[in-house]
Parts: C-alpha cells; sequence; structure tokens
C-alpha cells in the first residue's frame, strides 16, 4: 500500500499542532507530513513579538517554540520559504515557489491541512508601504522592528489601539521612543466595553504615551528613504517609524481561489472535527470560522489558544481518531502599560444585534486583601442575560495578578452557568491573592442582586 | 406586633455575614439583632493573622473589616468580651457572661445563629499551656505573637506544618529568628499528595526554616516563666517561643451541650439552608458541616470563604428570602516561604476509602511563556475518576502567578466536568500570564490521554 501523503500549507501553531498530532498517531511508513512555510520560520510565539521589538525578550529563537529541524527529527519534514501559491483540488496539487530558487513545481497530496493564519490589515490610506512602516505579525516583523528600534528613532506613531498596538506603543516608550498612538475610535481596546476601555486609556497615557482617539489616520507621509509623519483628520505627526496595529484578518485569497468555501466571517468554514467541505482538506487557526458558545454564531478570532486546539483537533482526526472542537469563548487577556486587561464572552454591544436583553455591572475591588502589602485595584464587569441570569461575558481590568481570573468566568460561561450559582463557586482565598469574597465572586454577587430585584420587580 | 429577636453567637465572618443580610432584608422595626463576642473584635480577617505576626502588616486594625461601632450604625448591636456559656432552646434563651464586668445574665431569642467558630487543637502533651506559646486563630493570638516576635526571641519552634503553621514559621524566619518546624508527618502540607507536598517541604527549607519530619512534637518544656525547649521522639530543641500550627476543630462544645445535633465529623448539622434540626436555630461557618460536592459526604472545613458564604445564606433565610448553600470543594490557597500552593477537590488519600478508582498526572510547566522574563516553574496535579475521565481533584505548587489558577480546575469540578471536555477551554493566553497552552490544559490534556489509553486498552 501507498503511503498517505499530508500536505500542511503554513508552518504556525495550527499547521504544526495538526502535523504533529497526525504524526503521534501514523508513523512515517504510513503517512507522509510535508509542510510548506513560505517565511523563514516555523512554531513561533506571534504573541511574543512586541516583547521581542521592545528588548523585553533578547533572542528571536526564544520564540521559536520548535525548529524546522526540531520537526524533522520527529518525522515531519518542512519547507521553509516555499510559498503554496495555488491549490488544485480536482487534481489534489499544489503548486509550490521555492522562494529561494525561485523554482515552482506541483507537489502531491491526498490529505491537505490549510492553515495560512492572518495577515495584518493595512489601511487604505497613502504610504502604508513606505519603509520604516512595520506590521507585527510574522516572526520577521518582530526582527525587523526590533533593529530598526536599536537605531533609535527619534518619535515614533502607532497606528491603533488593539492588543498588538498597545504592546508596540508600550515597547517603544520602554526603549526611550516618543510615541504617539492614533486610533479612530473613542477608546482603545475596542473588544472592551466603552466603560472597562476608558480605564485602558488612563493607564497607556500614564506610562507617557500620547494618546489620540477617535482621530483616524489619514496618510503615512515621506519618501523613499522613510517615513516622516503621519496625518490625521487632525494634525501632522513627526514620526520616523510607523507600527501598524489596526488588527488582523483571515488569510484566504489561496483557499478562496481553490474553491474551498467562506464563511460569513470570511474565514473558511469547517465542522467540529476541523473538516472543510471539501473531502479531504481540513483547515485550523486564524483562517478558519469557529462557532460562538455563548452566541452561537459563526466567529473568526485570532488567538493563538485556539490555533493549537483547533490544530490538535484536525491532527487528531487526520491521524485516525475521533476529536471535536466545540468552540470559543473569545478568551483573551494582555498586559499593557501596567494594567492587565481580560475579556471572555460578549461584550455589551455584541449582545443586542442578537437581540439578547442584559445586565451589566463593573465592581472595583483589590487584587489582595486590601491590608496586604501590593494590593491593587481591579475592576470586574460582567453581564447576564435579564430574563434568566445567564452569564454572557466579563471583562477584567487592573493591577498585577488581576487578568488570568478571567478564566474562572470563561469556563462558567462554557458550562451556561446562571449568577446565582455562581456566587456560591468554592474559589480559593488568602490574603496575598484576593479578599475573602474574590473580586470575580462580588462581581457576580452584585450583579445576581440586580437581576433578582428586577424580575421580582416585574413578577 | 412584637419585633422578632435574632441573637447571634460569635462576632467574625458567618455570624456578622448573616447579621448583614438579615439587615438588609429586615429592618429595626422588624427585627433587633444582638450579636455577642467573645473577643475583644468583631469581622476580622483570621487568615491575616501570620502577616500581622511578621510584620507584613502592620497595624491589627487593618485585619478589621467592621468594627462593632460600624455594625452599631448599620443597625446591628455587637457586644464583645461577652461570652455565651449555656443556650436554652427549649426557653429560647441564652445565658451571656461579660467577662469585663462578672456579671451573668439571660438574653431571649426568637431566632438564633449559633457560629462559633473553630478551635485550635492543643496537643495532648506536657507545657502547651506555658507561657510563650501560642496558639493563632483569633485576633488577639496574632497581637499577642507580634508582640513576642518584636522581643526579639532566640529560638523559636512551630508545632505542625498546615498552613498556619508554615506561614508562621515564614513570618519568624523573615523576622530574624531561628526556625525549627517539626511536624508528625512524612511531609509538611498533609492536604495536598506527598509529591506535591514534597515540592512545599523544600521551599520551606530553602527559606532557612529547619524542617524535621516525622517527628512528633512530645512535650514543651520550662517553667512559669516561659518555655526553654521543644522535646521531640528524636531531640530537645531549645526555643523561648512556639508557636501551635496543628489545626483547628469546630467549637461545639456549647451547642452540643444544648442538644443541637452534631454530625459525623463533629460539627453542627444543618441543611441546604443553613438551618440546624432545631426549630429556630440556625449554624454557619467553621461549626458547621458541609457537604462535599465530589464525594457527597459531610465534611468540615475551616476557611474563610465559606464561613462568609453560609453565613450570608444564613442571613438571607432569616431575612425571609430563600437561599441554600450548595456546597464545598476544599478549594484552598496559600503562599509560604517562596511558593503558592493551592487544592482543591479531593486528594489521592481521600479517593481510596470512597471507592473511586482514580488516574493521576503531575505536569511541570511555567508560570509564564518560557521565553519571558520572570516565569517560574509550576507543577500542576489533576486527578480524575479512570472509568469515566471525570475530575476529582487538582493541587498546584509553583512560583508566583501559579496558585490562583486553581479557580478554574475548581469551577470545572462544580460543573461536573469531564476531562475531554476539559481540552478545549477557552482559558486565557498572553506571554506574560502563561504558555498557549495554560499548564491546568496541559495537565488536563496529559490525564485526559491517559485516561483515554487506558480505557482502549481496556475496551
Amino acid at each position: 500500500m501507498d503511503r498517505t501523503r499530508l500536505v500542511v500549507v503554513g508552518g504556525d501553531a495550527a499547521g504544526m499542532s495538526a502535523a504533529s498530532q497526525a504524526r503521534r498517531r501514523r508513523g512515517p511508513d504510513e503517512l507522509e507530513i510535508v509542510a510548506f512555510e513560505r517565511g523563514r520560520h516555523t512554531s513561533y510565539s506571534a504573541c511574543g513579538l512586541p516583547y521581542l521589538a521592545g528588548g523585553l525578550v533578547d533572542d528571536w529563537r526564544r520564540l521559536v517554540a520548535r525548529t524546522p529541524e526540531e520537526h524533522a527529527k520527529r518525522g515531519i519534514e518542512v519547507r521553509t520559504r516555499h510559498e503554496v501559491e495555488a491549490i488544485d483540488l480536482g487534481g489534489r496539487r499544489v503548486r509550490v515557489r521555492d522562494l529561494n530558487r525561485g523554482v515552482v513545481t506541483d507537489e502531491a497530496w491526498d490529505v491537505l491541512v490549510v492553515a495560512t493564519g492572518a495577515e495584518p490589515i493595512r489601511p487604505p490610506i497613502p504610504g502604508v508601504d513606505l519603509p520604516g512602516v512595520f506590521g507585527l505579525a510574522a516572526l520577521q516583523d518582530g526582527i525587523d522592528l526590533r533593529a530598526a528600534i536599536d537605531e533609535k528613532p527619534e518619535a515614533a506613531v502607532v497606528v491603533g489601539g488593539g492588543y498588538i498596538g498597545l504592546e508596540a506603543a508600550e515597547a517603544l516608550v520602554n526603549r526611550g521612543v516618543p510615541t504617539t498612538l492614533v486610533d479612530r475610535g473613542e477608546h482603545v481596546m475596542s473588544t472592551l466595553d466603552p466603560d472597562m476601555s476608558a480605564r485602558v486609556d488612563d493607564a497607556v497615557r500614564e506610562l507617557g504615551v500620547e494618546l489620540l482617539l477617535a482621530e483616524p489616520a489619514e496618510a503615512v507621509e515621506g519618501d523613499r528613504n522613510g517615513v516622516k509623519a503621519v496625518r490625521t483628520v487632525a494634525r501632522t505627526i513627526p514620526a520616523d517609524l510607523v507600527v501598524l496595529g489596526i488588527g488582523t484578518r483571515p488569510r484566504v485569497a489561496l483557499a478562496e481561489a481553490a474553491g474551498i468555501p467562506l464563511g460569513e466571517t470570511g474565514a473558511i468554514v469547517v465542522n467540529e472535527r476541523q473538516r472543510t467541505p471539501v473531502d479531504g482538506v481540513w483547515a485550523a487557526g486564524d483562517c478558519v470560522e469557529a462557532r460562538h458558545l455563548v452566541s452561537n454564531r459563526p466567529v473568526n478570532y485570532h488567538l493563538g489558544t485556539i490555533a493549537n486546539k483547533q490544530g490538535r483537533i484536525a491532527g487528531i482526526n487526520i491521524g485516525g481518531g475521533y476529536a471535536t472542537f466545540p468552540g470559543v469563548l473569545g478568551t483573551a487577556v494582555t498586559r499593557v502599560c501596567g494594567v492587565e486587561v481580560a475579556r471572555t464572552g460578549l461584550a455589551a454591544a455584541e449582545l443586542a444585534p442578537l437581540g439578547l436583553e442584559h445586565e451589566a455591572d463593573t465592581t472595583e475591588s483589590t487584587t489582595r486583601a486590601g491590608y496586604f502589602p501590593g494590593a491593587g485595584t481591579i475592576a470586574v464587569k460582567v453581564l447576564a442575560e435579564r430574563r434568566s441570569g445567564r452569564l454572557l461575558g466579563g471583562q477584567i481590568v487592573g493591577r498585577e495578578g488581576a487578568a488570568k481570573r478571567i478564566d474562572v468566568l470563561a469556563t462558567a460561561l462554557w458550562n451556561r452557568m446562571i449568577l446565582h450559582d455562581m456566587v456560591n463557586l468554592d474559589l480559593s482565598y488568602a490574603p496575598p491573592f484576593s479578599p475573602v469574597w474574590d473580586p470575580v465572586l462580588i462581581a457576580v454577587r452584585r450583579l445576581s442582586e440586580k437581576v433578582e430585584k428586577r424580575l421580582g420587580e416585574h413578577w
């Protein structure tokens, strides 16, 4: 019997997790695995790029979880600097360009994993392709930005106040570069509700970032020697370094051109086993849709956690096992400008379009017992369905030790818990870790009382 | 109509939570509330006592969440230094001694809350009542121990390596007092499995505590001027200060003498609403039993979290509402000697007597992404039912940021989750907080694979 040939398109989290899991279940005699990666690196931490750029992580090699050589030792061939240019579904081939030699070949597959990830959104304004304008999506971007910061730019502008933009701004300020962050929205971190993201605004300003909100960038000015300024609707900001942090979108041009169906989010459609509607074609990571477990709607998040889990599921199934990916909650966390920020489930603005009436409450508490040295503030916002008290989402902004508590809310959401039951959750307590009522439980208790009072009034 | 009179016996977490909740629902016109507390203080943090003794918290007043005067302002009369000496269930009276004046009076009640808490176990060895021997249960104990440490003892012995004993030993060492800890067990922290508590042993020794295990104390030696040494089965250890940290037991003599039924754990029996079998008599906190949600057996834990929640439930019900306390998981956390220690659910030694066959796995990982500055080790142990993969318990020992993750396992246990489903839990990730697979999920994934492999072999 001939060996099955698995081709993986994309050598980062999702693709290589799929390859690894398939290999664990099927040896090289049964299954050949080849992964094509257009970059130079595999299996690296994209989330670590801002820390690399800022010098908190010194060597880019530390961000690489597994090199092509290490994959090879485990029986997975990775060809870096090889870009897949086309997928032939009928003929089960991919056309691959060797970016070093310029040679194009056709490669056959029996099973295909599409793990092309996401690509940074480049705003449709003049000048975004000038030298000195950086994205921060691939490892090489981080290496390049680091090198640019090492040359001591005089002033930087970050466009966009999402995770990446904020982390980049912090990195720049920490390296002594005067930095302005411009965002079109009323607040940074638009995945939070405004009352919570306003707290992040404050922290960004406290750190010394010049924050310009509700002020879209209109152009990057400069010439072939580099950028000179960013022009917004209100002013021109001199800058010799620009970082784009306005988000990413699924990299699906390849799949779309091949005829692999995309869903309403614009990402690839997969079933619970991570298979696309095309026989033999699997997909995982930033380029695919997942089901949101609160809204039951398809969503497309770009998070390493999801990519790793989906890749694992795809690989188990390809290897002959049976596994399903139940969905996501959009749980995310970051530490920027001295505050920790986390969210899970749905935010207020996401609830109204779903027809979900909700109650919400934001509680301020402390990260440790109030009397314990190092106690910092923590704000916990919880949102619940008005008629049932079912938890719908949570957000946390606070000082050290605050944000990882979001995982309790995520686990409660996963189990569709109602506030009334959550109040009694037996969470841990000791003075170095929380008040005797954990801040999450204080928030839940307060909202539970609010919801029950309201129900009492109506019944 | 006459006012109802609520008498609360014990003015700390459970009793005052009950009083506060009852007051929120019933005004002074309907309900009179009087609490009797034999000590001088109300509503203080017993968990903060080691930090007070060690000087990390400077002023004992900071440990008091609410003073008698503050309770009075909310319409709750607290008589401190008043000890309830007897409860008359038939006549609905309590006999109360004013400890300052020595006067004994009878006080009527319509509704009674028994919240007498726990008392330190004094080992049945000679000399435990000598001056210079300290327990650490009431606020006054902490104040007294602090004063004794301020006098710069030459050497201290701590008897017992549970939470309180370890925290006391750390406080002593941090204050420069050469300290020996003796414990009869093979390891400190006997609520963990031995492989996990051995990690705590190491941390205790690293901090400079002389740790003598499997070495029961046989006597405290000294005279009326103070202690001079602790004698164990193996040696005599000179010491001019001794701290007893061998645990606490429910303070139930008063309830028992009155005829309020005790359960098999030796603590007061209550129903889910926190009512005892005696009409009009409620009880909450360290002196009552709760149902363990994994074993479904009655247990008696002494934890501030449980006391506060149970007091709240009792108070809501007394105030005319309806609330139930579903049970406990024994979730607990501490930070001792540079490591964080946490547990929830059942430990291996608790499973066998219940007839629960289990699989367990201990995983070492890091508290942050491996490349991120400040990443420390974290060991996560998870235990699951062999035939079903249902989570039964979890334990964590690790460096800063490790322990609060226990709350995810507690929330999963609360929802009776199985490992196979937990693997996909959408927990948060960013490099300052965890590897891309949270250490808890790594542990769960590994154990899940182990359980499924075993099931596969048998079927």
